[in-house]
């Protein structure tokens, strides 16, 4: 790869400036950012070999592009860069639903541009390009979901990319790919920044003794709860209908939760309470915990 | 302090037994289970100076007597060992519930014993005598819910021991305490193990997915989710109460994000996403974190 330029010098997008040019991965990496002030703190940082905040620009003699932006401004992006983007350009993302970001980038992608939508799970509650790090990715799953007309040969620059990260390269259904993140990921996501909400409402008094006995479980949704708000609304907006099934469900066992409480059903508690240690057992097999 | 009695050997009261021997805190710790089988455990791993299945006898001698034994079981065991404490013997527990501990309790305790009702804020997601160690309070807090009636001296005798144990102790009102660790313990350990188990009924094949993408946010729930049933479901049924009045506060915050995500809300998203960062800053500035 000559040069690859990602838009987007946030969390990820700085990660993997960092981690081409640690790993050698193209010969010249383009850093872009909408924000001059970001970009001012980018060329500080020092991680990339060029640094702008013209977009349509920085794509103009780029092998591949990478944008790694929130997921409601991947249309409004991919407008503004396609018509600069040379012939037989591959196009990339590392937004976190896949159906909507296809939807909003693929009009633009004009034939001779190579389109290759991907996910990067990973991340930290931390945000900006100073949070970044080069190891982000070490060990961790990439997902690219390939449209069928795509070519072999972008996919497989865009897998040797990742791999040249450190991370394991999956190929999975769009809709899968949505409906999966929005368990694992949205969901949990929803139901911290919501349980938070709850105990950031309350009277100052006892939100400071909440903060002082938070190590008894509640500090663990604080940390999810950190993350960036406008990518994280972004993903629910943007993975609606997965997201509200799940929740449905979710809201369902909770419901049942509450009225085993009320009613002083122990049985059903322990038995809930019992299965769930099989998952985590399972997560801890798989190298994940 | 010359003999300490604990009863329940678990995760609480083992890495307690352990504390104790180490720190020289007592001259003597004997360690009592109803379980055979943890007691033999309890021998083999060789903190305690006596071990034994009988928890009558196990108190006669001791000038401290800890139970840290499931919330429901406080008072079957506290009947037990009534008749059998000395006078003057100073009882406490380690629930993570007081009030309904303190009503299971103290109607076995006759004059010229002394209970003072205790909660060490501490804990991991294993369980039994194998998966205590000393230094699991360290730097935590522990909560004491001394009632009106109780001796100052037993109140610091108490004291005196978490304290030697590393934590920091602080004086609390009994219902305060059931209000603050609904918030801060309870609801999050009820809402983890609903949303892993909500994930554990899945069909296999998706299941399969959430264990491999588990990093994105599900495996943190997973932690709290694997945490000892007996120990949870008693906690539930013990301040039911408190739990039901947050989880309605709780409900009502998710019914308003469903309503956000439906209707694409965004500007509603991204304001109650944003207001919780402030919590985790409050929590990694006090050095919970």
């Amino acid at each position: 790869m000559n040069t690859i330029t990602i838009i987007g010098m946030g969390l990820i997008g700085s990660s993997l400036a960092r981690r081409i040019r640690e790993a050698g991965l193209a010969e010249k990496v383009i850093a872009a950012d909408h924000d001059i002030d970001v970009c001012k703190k980018v060329v500080e940082l020092g991680f990339a070999d060029e640094v702008t905040d013209n977009l349509a620009q920085s794509v103009e003699d780029a092998d591949m592009v990478v944008l790694a932006v929130p997921v409601g401004v991947m249309g409004k992006v991919a407008q503004k860069i396609a018509p600069h983007l040379k012939d037989g350009a591959i196009l990339t993302d590392t937004g976190s639903v896949k159906a909507s970001v296809i939807e909003a980038i693929k009009p633009f992608c004009r034939s001779g541009i190579h389109f290759v939508p991907g996910h990067p799970i990973a991340g930290t509650e931390f945000s900006g390009p100073e949070s970044g790090f080069s190891t982000l990715f070490e060990g961790r799953w990439c997902i690219l979901t390939p449209l069928p007309d795509v070519s072999v040969r972008a996919v497989e620059a865009v897998t040797h990319l990742w791999e040249g990260c450190g991370s394991k390269v999956e190929i999975m259904d769009v809709k899968y790919h949505d409906l999966v993140l929005g368990i694992t990921s949205h969901l949990p996501h929803l139901i911290a920044y919501t349980i938070v909400g709850t105990a950031n409402d309350l009277e100052d008094d006892i939100k400071s003794e909440v903060i002082k006995y938070s190590a008894s479980g509640f500090r663990d949704f604080t940390r999810i709860a950190a993350s960036d708000p406008t990518m994280w609304r972004d993903v629910f907006l943007s993975n609606k209908d997965a997201v509200l099934e799940i929740l449905q469900r979710f809201n369902e066992d909770l419901t049942a939760m509450q009225r085993a409480i009320r009613k002083g059903d122990g049985e059903y508690l322990y038995r809930r309470f019992g299965e769930t240690r099989e998952i985590r057992k399972a997560i801890i097999d798989s190298g994940q915990a």
